[in-house]
């Protein structure tokens, strides 16, 4: 996986978090994921397919955090990870990966996106079965932590 | 969602896991999906993007029917979600995708597949947020049960 691939990512998960919300993650050093899963409770999900490669992309939450967020965007605060929520997560997700796209685009790396997808439960892992090498990118705040996970096949 | 694009997903399902794990499941009525959730333990899912639509799969298995899969198409029974089980759902996933899109490209439908992904968490539930009308097809089995879930926006 091409390193030009990942800050766009990284941007992106800023960009529209501070904007929609007000709220500044803060990025901590990507890494190539190996053995390591990285637990969250709620997660958006999208698949990725171009001329040149296709591949995934996950940005996970803590319960606490997309809660926090959602308090933010849309002024109102479930006791839980609820319908709600996870329509923001899946927007979240595709915002977060269009914004990349744009960018990935100019560079001539270009790729549609398919349909998000939410999955909420309490501390689920995701394993991300592409051929190539898998980056996650770990963000930490004060209300709990996020991470962004992107695999290209190449 | 096009009624056309059901059953090529469940005969895939059927086809894929008789073939593999001389496995039969039972299929349940297919119904649209509103507040339903369904729940699993281990989760594959699927991006599609085509040119006339693009949306999102995902087979959702009890943990115990993961395992009795594993068993018989592998030899060998983890006492956990390990990942083995997510490769091997991930590829399950991945034959099923691809059976149904052969089926569905015959009849004018075309779709690339992104790259699967995994998801394991004990009662974990998956929310596919395209616009479309999503589509539940549930399983049984004497192990566990199992289900698919499709949706395509238009």
């Amino acid at each position: 996986m091409n390193v030009e691939f990942i800050n766009p990512f990284l941007e992106s998960l800023n960009n529209v978090l501070s904007t929609m919300a007000s709220l500044e993650l803060t990025p901590g050093k990507p890494r190539l994921k190996k053995d390591e899963k990285a637990q969250g409770d709620v997660s958006g999900l999208i698949g990725m397919v171009g001329p040149q490669t296709k591949g995934s992309l996950s940005i996970t939450f803590d319960a606490a955090l997309a809660l926090e967020v959602m308090q933010r965007m849309l002024g109102e605060r479930p006791n839980e990870i609820n319908e709600e929520v996870t329509d923001m997560v899946g927007e979240i997700t595709n915002m977060v990966t269009g914004g990349a796209k744009l960018i990935l685009g100019e560079k001539g790396y270009d790729f549609d996106m398919a349909t998000p997808v939410v999955v909420s439960g309490t501390g689920h892992t995701i394993s991300h079965k592409s051929d190539g090498a898998k980056l996650i990118m770990p963000f930490t705040s004060d209300f709990g932590n996020a991470h962004i996970e992107v695999c290209f096949d190449k």
